[in-house]
């Protein structure tokens, strides 16, 4: 057994020893982890809100999934970003929904393509960072955003998921300020801590928090009060958030690093969008059929370079060039420029 | 911050450190996990299966939940038991299946009492210790049970939720060993270490994986593999084999002590149901009404001592006496014979 996994037993050893851990927690959320909570997202996101609109989740994957089961009925419509977060568009079309589906570009969606106004159960968006294209939402869009919203009687769902990566950018405040009770804020720390952690939070809408917390009790009870302590413990210290700054400028340095190296090994050839934000980017290649996308992003994977194909993520066929997802953030720095060459090799051969 | 949870934000930190968890785990469950389960559940429940057909899920609440969702579909019938758990009337419930509630007796589901052979979804059954009476399924009626799953086309959903749990009785093998790709097997760690952990498994028919993966995405991505891997290594060192053993006296011991202070206490004017097996026991009290359970209740969970009304777990009022659930696994023995002395008094001002 590894020394890690030791120190894991013994955590857990620890935890159990006691009483107080031998009951289920809140369904709502530990409460001390939501009361850590309650001030990192003001302190963060400028969000105020009750310490009882703020619920504990596994992941926002969770959060997507409670919003389709309390607010979505079969047949109702729901509007989603297009391209789309894949497994945001999967929790809505397996519980019915009607999906209507918005172009986004760089601004994020474009608010001007927005349905007629008319009834819709909710609009999923990722406002802080456009997922894939990685677009910030505009303030002017978000006011569009937030009229149609309220015209339609839709919920807006804010999926924040990398909301704490902005790099030369001044920050946006979340759409939830907007929100007059219709937003539905999603955080997590799967981009700040580890995707296998399976913790997130959402902060509703008061006349949710019923609904939804019944919700999550259905589920699965509440979140792991193993993991939500050590959260909170990691809130109250301040740990948290001098990680989150290290990993802001660990990762605006893997950013430029391999932004650089794209430019050197691909120059003209290629279009890098969503820079100004978040952990990956899209990055179009013009001599690249999007045909070609799937068979690419194998091969590279085969080779150790994790790229996601895009065309996919779209509703309908609309770029004729290929386009993958890079995220950068997982790569130790020193191996991006290995990294990238190596795909120059992959992507010429592509091409003969 | 208490020096437990500095432990806890270590070995969260320790974990954060391995490049390996910075992405989604399987689906289906940590491998490390899953392969440590796989022996686990054939040493302590002679269960034989592949490791596939193993998945790890938040606890038996999800595993419930993922029935409901892949299984039930509006307008279905499922066969509950009678009393039956709450939470597992209520995830059938709420996806919209038609509850056909069975009553139980001091050999669990009274089978003779099944409804014709038809279509059905579902039976839900909890047959080492059966919720809330304790009764444990005879042969005779696992037999007849599978009998009329088989002709009604039905999936048997067995929930081993304290099935680590029996006091001079021999073990009875599960339904799972009887059920021919029929029968989902649901285990947990509630009741050995601790329900606020959120920590269970299925075993399922082969051809039920995929769908059951499938959802168990949608839901919340995976379990933390945090919890898997501590959890994993309790497993692979006997660690957690050692603690269920010890946990096993231990609890024995309480039952003994729980058992004789309710005898000396309440003598003939009570009848307890379901101490060969489990971690609770249901306790008739002659002389106090069920219409009483409720008011009782809450004022011995006012006064530290926790007990839950039965009457609410039945379909339709059968039993004019009030019951509670008496779950003694979380007291500390020395304080078992004075939280009962403590209820005997509050049970003769109820009847004056």
């Amino acid at each position: 057994m590894p020394i890690s996994n030791v120190r894991l037993a013994k955590g857990l050893a620890t935890f159990l020893t006691h009483r107080a851990r031998q009951a289920y927690d809140d369904p709502a959320g530990n409460i001390a982890l939501r009361k850590s909570l309650h001030g990192y997202v003001w302190r963060s996101r400028g969000i105020i809100c009750d310490l009882d609109q703020i619920i504990v989740i596994n992941g926002s994957q969770q959060a997507l999934d409670l919003c389709a089961r309390v607010l979505v009925n079969p047949g109702d419509k729901v509007v989603l970003e297009d391209p789309c977060y894949a497994m945001a568009r999967n929790v809505m079309i397996a519980v019915g929904a009607t999906a209507v589906a918005v172009p986004c570009g760089d601004q994020g969606m474009d608010t001007a393509l927005l349905p007629d106004v008319g009834e819709f159960a909710l609009a999923y968006v990722t406002p802080s960072h456009q997922f894939p294209l990685g677009g910030v939402l505009s303030v002017g869009r978000r006011q569009a955003l937030m009229e149609w919203a309220r015209a339609s009687g839709a919920y807006v769902v804010e999926d924040d998921y990398d909301g704490e990566y902005r790099y030369g950018v001044s920050p946006i405040p979340p759409l939830y300020q907007l929100g007059e009770g219709r937003v539905i804020y999603v955080g997590t720390v799967s981009k700040t801590l580890s995707p296998a952690l399976r913790l997130g939070y959402m902060i509703l809408p008061k006349a949710l928090v019923g609904p939804f917390v019944h919700c999550k009790q259905f589920a699965d009870r509440h979140t792991s009060t193993y993991e939500q302590e050590a959260l909170a413990s990691l809130l109250t210290t301040g740990a948290y958030e001098r990680h989150v700054r290290r990993m802001r400028r660990a990762n605006a340095n893997r950013r430029e690093v391999f932004l650089t190296a794209m430019a050197e090994t691909f120059g003209d050839e290629i279009e890098i969008v969503g820079t100004s934000a978040g952990l990956h980017v899209v990055v179009w290649f013009n001599h690249l059929k999007a045909q070609e996308e799937d068979n690419l992003a194998t091969r590279a994977t085969e080779n150790g370079v994790g790229i996601y194909p895009v065309s996919r993520l779209y509703s309908t066929a609309t770029e004729p060039r290929a386009g993958f997802v890079f995220g950068y953030a997982s790569m130790p720095t020193l191996s991006i420029s290995t990294g990238v060459n190596h795909l120059g090799s992959f992507f010429r051969l592509g091409r003969n």
